[in-house]
């Protein structure tokens, strides 16, 4: 049974919109408060500073999905950043993934979780599927896909994996970020060679389907790209998931390994590159957005077409 | 400026606690709304299933906290349970968590977040602290400490940490969990010598403050209690936070070591061994679970007081 809304898994929903809408790009919500675009506070609603806060993100969000949303293909919102609201921060979320979706967007739910058994099980049903309770189903997120943190094991991994796959819906395993600490823990040299992001890659490529786009992804830091094609040689199957393009420094002509597998194989994420392009390159904050993300998708197509 | 509701740091508020109720016990709520005390499915009341639900899990951890609360000092709500209700799941979780704290229990929000920099902030926020908004503040849960994953690095990790310490909230690190896949990653031979798990207790180290009780705590699962005493080598003055007892295995003679600061150095979480103590033992769930929970307290306190 899915609830994503759309027939075929994760990997095949992706492949038939990136094709249809020649792009490759996530399009990251981590909307701030303080920063939200002008009409969106203007538009806010509400009794209570969250409740107002909450109407004002939903707001930027559905402006921002609807100006650069035509030219991406994944929203990734930013879980925490809605979570920091409360209750009406979970309201907007949901209302902003349904928005995303109405617009043929698929929806990538970005919370790096992780942990065992029972719990896993409940972020997964949280995230993409429905809880059963006494009183009917409660339906999750709807997400078609979520970002997840291997270091407590791989049985962790497998309860949040299997949870995706019984409705269709991907995992996105952090492999090597885009952060510099990525060098204390992730770049470890492991006394049996290889590195721990290696071995972790490994297991992804393990944890994955069978199909040629596997429904176990990897978060591939776009900030290293000397990585990129060793990952690819460990996960050949995995989409990855590109964080760190713009606002980090990472610069979508390094990442051609990533589409060895065809143009569905990378994802170029970016977020603060595109909702504050207005301020660097003038214009309205939409006109912006839409032109940024045009030219992100440009330089990431021609990479990914090049195969 | 502390919205975690008293005065002085995480570490010292739970030192006093423990040594007022002579409990070392953290009381693990993970509510699964297909197995609620019957009580609380009697008190559900709402619209829609996710509040009925919310509102019925709501119930029953109140009655949890009222029948066992007294003789634990923290309570420990698995993010998991709350949020796949959506947002009124979230407004039970704060239900809960303040019922909690009206009861005089220190609450411990286990989420095992990480992520970077603006998103780790947002953890932060939304846990132990409030959020500025253009409305005015939001309130956070008004947690005093959160469970943090430390896979993305020590960068990750900071931001958490000093997001936490502004509040004087704590944090606990995954060091070494209890589950079978701790092996896959954290028991990993790194090429300098020692295992990913010491590595990262290291790090756990250097990132408290110099208390005798440090403000970063770690994760320690009882079910290898082979590790414990290295792991208090490493991390001299971290508050181990010990799941894992009761349904997992664990048993509390073997996690001695974890007390050598004092009584407060090691807090023992159980959480389905007390909730479900009436399916083994009879009785009503509540006097089970408080006659559960005092068990585990004396056979705690006789290891932490022997010092």
């Amino acid at each position: 049974m899915s609830t994503t809304g759309s027939s075929g898994g994760f990997a095949s929903r992706l492949q038939s919109a990136v094709e249809q809408r020649r792009s490759q790009i996530v399009l990251g919500l981590d909307p701030d408060p303080a920063r939200l675009w002008p009409q969106a506070l203007e538009a806010a609603t509400g009794s209570s500073a969250a409740e107002l806060a909450a109407s004002a993100v939903e707001a930027h969000c559905r402006a921002l999905i609807d100006a650069a949303g035509p030219v991406c293909v994944v929203v990734k919102p930013q879980l925490a950043c809605f979570e920091q609201l409360g209750a009406p921060g979970r309201e907007a979320l949901g209302a902003v993934a349904a928005h995303a979706k109405a617009a043929g967007l698929l929806v990538l739910a970005d919370g790096k979780r992780g942990d065992i058994d029972i719990s896993a099980a409940a972020y997964g049903r949280s995230l993409v599927a429905h809880t059963e309770t006494p009183f009917g189903l409660v339906d999750g997120l709807g997400a078609d896909a979520f970002t997840a943190n291997p270091y407590i094991g791989k049985d962790a991994l497998e309860v949040l994996v299997n949870g995706a796959r019984e409705v269709g819906a991907g995992v996105f395993v952090l492999v090597r970020t885009s952060n510099p600490g990525a060098a204390d823990f992730e770049d470890l040299e492991l006394a049996a060679g290889g590195t721990l992001w290696e071995r972790v890659a490994t297991t992804v490529d393990q944890l994955g389907d069978s199909a040629a786009l596997s429904d176990v992804g990897a978060v591939v830091g776009a900030t290293a790209p000397q990585h990129v094609a060793r990952m690819r040689e460990l996960m050949p199957r995995a989409i990855f998931l590109l964080p760190g393009v713009g606002a980090q420094g990472g610069k979508v002509e390094d990442l051609a390994a990533a589409f060895a597998p065809g143009p569905a194989g990378g994802l170029v994420s970016a977020s603060r590159s595109i909702v504050f392009a207005f301020e660097e390159h003038g214009g309205s904050p939409a006109e912006a957005a839409r032109a940024k993300a045009e030219t992100l998708r440009d330089a990431a197509w021609a990479l990914g077409a090049a195969d």
